[in-house]
């Protein structure tokens, strides 16, 4: 049927409770997807600057033809064989170091970190987890608990093995060569220790996308993975955000960041919206895992996931992707640093690729986040058919991640929009 | 590419690591499916006899032109307003008892019960779990403690709040009325309080289906349910097995047992092998669970899960296939008791609808399980193009559970064969 947004609001709280997340103090009501654009009910459209998810556009041509024509053909589950889960690992562990052999589907990044801290505790024997305080990683028990701003109020005492780190802030806490990062978690490491708990992972994203993406120099994880090593855990890389390509200049951005892990996690941009995740890692880890348990997952590789996963890599690849992450994003980074020179709100520009922020101060001298001013922006912005958000330790930095076919035109749109909203917005609470 | 056999099975050790399970000693390469039939590499036809996933057969049509359709239409999550997943949980719980009126869509079976098992201990505030020791409930580290058979040998810890009683077994231990059952639950339920974790749930299966479907007469939850409630625990349900009709005499086997479940969880053939599951669960306890924590889930309840899903309600409806599963079911099992007159080695004959298998014993009056001719008829029964597998306690129960539009031309072919494989296989070790 087709609802109102009063009545689907209404309908919303009675089949599915209380506290289900919408967007915007108005919640968007989109019917169609093509390409970087949404339309919602009343055919207005939308410039999609928000989601990651849809990676190469929504309703990708490739992608849906894949789906169909597998769907159509076969769909059943990895205790048959089947060529499209191989070829598939093997296209996609080939885009990484060659430690990374090994890959593990699942439907979820909550799945796959799951199963990535289980290989940390069957590698070392020991339960002791690491995470920034700004995080997030997934919604099952375990993984929940990765997320210190929103851990649940259940979760059978598992908050016992996890232990935090101040979120990386390039901005008010500058910390250009990650030794002041790497000295943290060292301290987190003697903790886990001196607990008794032990250490088993440092679990972070190599872009701290949820952190409010700091800038950070390429190499700057190299001194916590040291420490992380000689500690005997593991590095475990959530990609799930800054994976495929986003930043522009790697496919991967542990790349970047100067690190291998030794579990990559993998999600949403994967099989864009079709429900595929999963894990990369060494075959030792892998092996010690699989050894004591025989992980099964109904759903996990099945025919149409493949399909859906590899019509995304050659996507990436023939659209070059990548580098139009790399072009359009110097480009809006251009943008967003001319439009700091004119708008004082703006303290600090940020980015890589096509994902890129900018953090709304009060003030620059004191760096006072403007956060419910940067909500009053992001709400601004989607009354004129921009969707975006907000993100970092102090929800102050627009949170901008399009699909990549997004091109200059568009950044144009969003950043000539973002001007006129900004000179519009009283800064004063 | 193109892989052969052994091909694809050195692919998959170096691709995906060692203990990956594939069924039958040699196993099976399909590459297409239609209803109830799937074909292998070579061209040669197969009935399906196992796959329960796609619920309405493989490659439905109505279910791939709602994919394909809402593929190429939408697709984002639940943070934007849309009819699709209301439309949806109206639906499904509007097929339930009124109690059971709020969902909540994950992608797998084992999402949907890590969250019963937290809603359990929002509400109870304990973490007592109990669940029979020979079932099996997912794979994330909380739910993949359910399943005693296949424990991981890492998991944080967590195998600290489970307690199994024995799996109800109607052939050598009977137990008509269900009070047995009742009594080795609140048995645990004491042990959990005594050990001061406390009782939060009861997690089965209404049909047992993992433990080897034991013949119980309608109603036989009833006793268990009683003790679970007086001592304050929630009982969950887990469907994801037994539901959407299976049984042939209700839509959902907690009907059928005479209970009404707090917590439903739903899985693999709700959307027919495009990745769905969920929750329905009291208002009140979804409300406890979201109170503490603001769950959600990037590609639970999506436009295309749902649209995929509502295919399979409709289909199962429009296709009247409880009634088939009934209809089929019953002479299924007519032809199981001739059998089990022809040939000494059949012990004992369980089912209901389309989910019916037959017990495997060395010896009528012993009743000693003949698991490894169970291994030989099943291996047999795949040479001569008839697919399905073994389950229980002992593993020597034919497990049948075709897609549900499975006639009785089917049937007669599956047990005309299953004869002539019975009387060929050599009994002895």
């Amino acid at each position: 049927m087709s609802r109102t947004t009063p009545e689907l609001l209404a309908d919303r709280a009675r089949l599915m409770g209380p506290n289900v997340s919408t967007f915007y103090d108005d919640p968007v009501h989109f019917v169609r997807g093509e390409g970087v654009w949404l339309w919602d009910a009343d055919g207005r459209r939308y410039l999609d600057c928000y989601n990651n998810v849809p990676h190469v556009g929504h309703c990708n041509p490739r992608v849906l033809e894949a789906i169909c024509r597998q769907a159509g053909t076969l769909n059943t589950h990895t205790r048959y064989l089947h060529d499209g889960i191989l070829d598939y690992i093997e296209k996609l562990t080939g885009t990484m170091d060659a430690s990374l052999g090994t890959g593990a589907l699942t439907c979820t990044g909550s799945e796959a970190n799951d199963i990535a801290l289980r290989m940390a505790e069957a590698v070392t024997g020991r339960r002791g987890i690491i995470a920034t305080d700004a995080t997030y990683h997934g919604n099952t028990s375990l993984v929940s608990q990765l997320s210190k701003s929103n851990i649940p109020s259940v979760g059978f005492g598992l908050d016992r093995y996890f232990r935090f780190v101040d979120a990386p802030d390039s901005y008010r806490a500058p910390d250009p060569d990650g030794t002041g990062f790497a000295a943290a978690v060292a301290e987190q490491i003697a903790a886990h220790e001196a607990a008794g708990t032990g250490f088993a992972a440092l679990v972070v994203c190599p872009y701290f996308l949820n952190e409010g993406l700091p800038n950070h120099p390429d190499g700057w994880l190299k001194p916590v993975a040291e420490v992380v090593r000689k500690a005997g855990g593991l590095l475990i890389c959530d990609e799930v955000k800054s994976g495929f390509g986003r930043t522009g200049t790697h496919l991967w951005a542990h790349e970047k960041m100067g690190v291998v892990p030794d579990v990559l996690t993998l999600g949403k941009p994967m099989a864009n919206g079709h429900t595929v995740d999963g894990v990369a890692a060494n075959g030792d880890i892998v092996k010690a895992f699989r050894q004591g348990y025989r992980y099964f997952n109904t759903f996990g590789g099945n025919p149409v996931s493949c399909a859906a996963a590899m019509a995304v890599l050659d996507e990436i690849e023939d659209k070059a992707l990548v580098a139009n992450a790399k072009t359009v994003g110097a480009h809006a980074r251009q943008r967003l640093l001319a439009l700091k020179d004119k708008h004082e709100v703006i303290g600090d520009v940020r980015g890589s690729g096509l994902i890129f922020g900018a953090e709304m101060v009060l003030d620059r001298a004191s760096k006072e986040p403007a956060s419910t001013f940067t909500d009053r922006v992001i709400n601004a912005m989607r009354h004129r058919g921009i969707i975006h958000s907000k993100l970092g330790r102090h929800k102050n930095t627009l949170k901008i991640r399009p699909p990549m076919p997004f091109s200059i035109a568009n950044a144009d749109l969003l950043f000539d929009t973002l001007d006129e909203v900004l000179s519009e917005t009283p800064v004063a609470p």
